[in-house]
């Protein structure tokens, strides 16, 4: 089995836990944040810089690398993990999730969706079968069925709909996957802001025995307490013995609330996006570096963080990279910022490990 | 002495020379070439990564960080090593260059050039004592002397006349310097096309007995053949036992022309804006990396290249990076260009030591 989930260690007040993912390009730690590598590439950071951060698994976007450079390039360099230099472990979505929010005129039916590429006009179809043989192409070691995401303030029945498709779609997705083996295909519990649907999607999920569930369509501008309330209705009822990704999101509070619920894993482009902003994220809180008051502050960003950036260079610095336009700025927080919500994870992991999660992290579980 | 140039090896066939050139931050092999980092920092690379293209010596442009962040704040960061995090030998021009060359509303007297800044409007008098100021402050390794710089096509009496004006602001520079223990002022030999004043223009600089000397005004848009004509009348005036830099140069051609005329260091922006372009230095050419050639070209960029960019990636992932616009393309090509650039003047001299200049480097001297 090249895919095996241990858990090492339950947390004794809530249902926390700590485990080991095994895929074939190594072990994924958890809880653990996994950065966003959209395009094959983890914007600004080379795979040296992102493998000091801590990340294990490292996610990319089938619909963008579909569209440039294409599946079939990716896979005549080697696979995904040889054409971007990664050597640990990789996660594809579906692809849906963008054909849904991003594409324009895009057209739904029973066996997929149509859209209009933004790079040459064509018309694209993708179907769960085209997703899984894009995803078999790519060759992450973990791929995602393609699912109906409906608007986030959809009404019942619409959301209804879609979770229903969306389980006749992960049959077609499972019958498609030609390399189980290699390749984990986790399913997506749906079922917008509905209980119900969410209890009623994960249940039927289960039947299937997939190697991971995810829980999808949380994190586009939901309050934090309704992403709280799905994660804890739905993710106790996902199997104990398989890892739970929670897709999308990556900021501490709700990180830390559903890791209390059992959630394992996390994505999230924040790190990257605001590292391109010119703002980091140090010990809980956003700081623009092209304010002022950091002009001449000549300390690092953070005293406590380990990486290169902070190791390296002091707020007055990164200042003036950030105030100049400078690449190297988005560089550096960037590589920070992954730090900093990987080592969050991490921080976790040792909490529970040893027995003082609530202890040390019970300030953000309010 | 903290700074001294030592000759290791001449060549047997051309006016070429190896040398080291001792700093208070460590050695400078010559012959070699020096990347640029105007605002202190070579753009899109982290210290860490420039370290491994082999440069030594790196630059920083007094004018520009005159206007951002300013000298003042770079004191009080500990100087500039400490700032931008270098901790090799680094070379601040005077900002005269930039002046001359970049600045609206620019007024030349005998005092000094008023201009106004593009940064906020205000208008600042840089004059010899004002650069050579502005340099102690940011206390760089080798600092040069405030020239006055005229238009490439100026007629001989305004050069003539430039050039003695320059004369009479190196003595004030060398007045001005207060901390001549630490860093080296270098004078700078103008006289643009005309050989006479720039043959006049050294042998009275040689008097003043500086640290090293400099070349300037031939890099913008000359011909390589004004190049090779200036330089070869000009080098062998100054004193063999000081290291001479030509100023602005760093194509391959021009590089191994000068070096054979005795010239040691050199400086260029292509690297880095070649990076930011798309663009990649291989064996003497210039490859547009988005060229459709590249797509599925598995190879790397130059086998033979010891960079992290050759060693871990492929042109297709290259191609791919480039025609996405991602960030990290920019930062992989300008890490080979520089080690590129930096490796050709390195192999030169491992040439002129074993007495093969002329042998493996000959087809460049024509």
């Amino acid at each position: 089995m090249r895919f095996s989930f241990q858990t090492q260690k339950k947390c004794c007040q809530t249902l926390a836990r700590v485990g080991v993912w095994h895929t074939p390009h190594g072990p994924v730690e958890t809880p653990r944040f996994m950065p966003v590598g959209t395009l094959a590439t983890v914007k600004g950071l080379t795979p040296a810089q992102l493998q000091t951060t801590g990340a294990q698994m490292v996610l990319a976007n089938t619909y963008h690398l579909h569209l440039q450079p294409g599946e079939t390039l990716i896979e005549k360099a080697g696979g995904i993990h040889q054409f971007m230099g990664w050597k640990g472990p990789i996660l594809t979505d579906s692809g849906g999730f963008q054909v849904f929010s991003l594409s324009e005129l895009r057209h739904i039916r029973e066996i997929g969706v149509t859209f209009r590429s933004p790079r040459d006009g064509k018309i694209i179809e993708l179907t769960p079968e085209r997703s899984i043989h894009i995803q078999n192409t790519l060759g992450a070691d973990v791929i995602m069925a393609f699912d109906e995401c409906p608007p986030g303030k959809a009404d019942y029945s619409t959301v209804a709909a879609a979770t229903e498709r969306t389980y006749r779609w992960l049959e077609r997705c499972i019958d498609a996957h030609q390399r189980p083996q290699d390749q984990a295909l986790f399913g997506i519990v749906q079922g917008g802001i509905y209980p119900e649907l969410r209890i009623s999607a994960a249940k039927s999920l289960i039947d299937f025995d997939l190697p991971g569930y995810a829980i999808g369509g949380v994190s586009v501008g939901e309050e934090p307490a309704l992403i709280r309330e799905i994660v804890q209705i739905t993710a106790p009822l996902l199997p104990a013995t398989k890892p739970r990704y929670l897709m999308g999101v990556g900021t501490y509070r709700e990180m830390a609330i559903t890791i209390a619920s059992g959630i394992d894993l996390f994505d999230c482009v924040i790190p990257t996006r605001f590292g391109r902003h010119g703002t980091a994220l140090v010990r809980g809180e956003r700081w623009n570096l092209k304010n002022f008051q950091f002009r001449e502050d000549f300390g690092p960003l953070d005293a406590d963080c380990p990486c290169y950036t902070c190791q390296t260079f002091s707020r007055a610095y990164l200042n003036h990279l950030v105030r100049s336009q400078e690449m190297l700025g988005y560089t550096l927080l960037s590589l920070h910022n992954i730090t900093e919500l990987v080592r969050f994870t991490q921080r976790i992991r040792e909490a529970i490990l040893g027995d003082r999660f609530i202890e040390e992290f019970g300030h953000w579980l309010n």
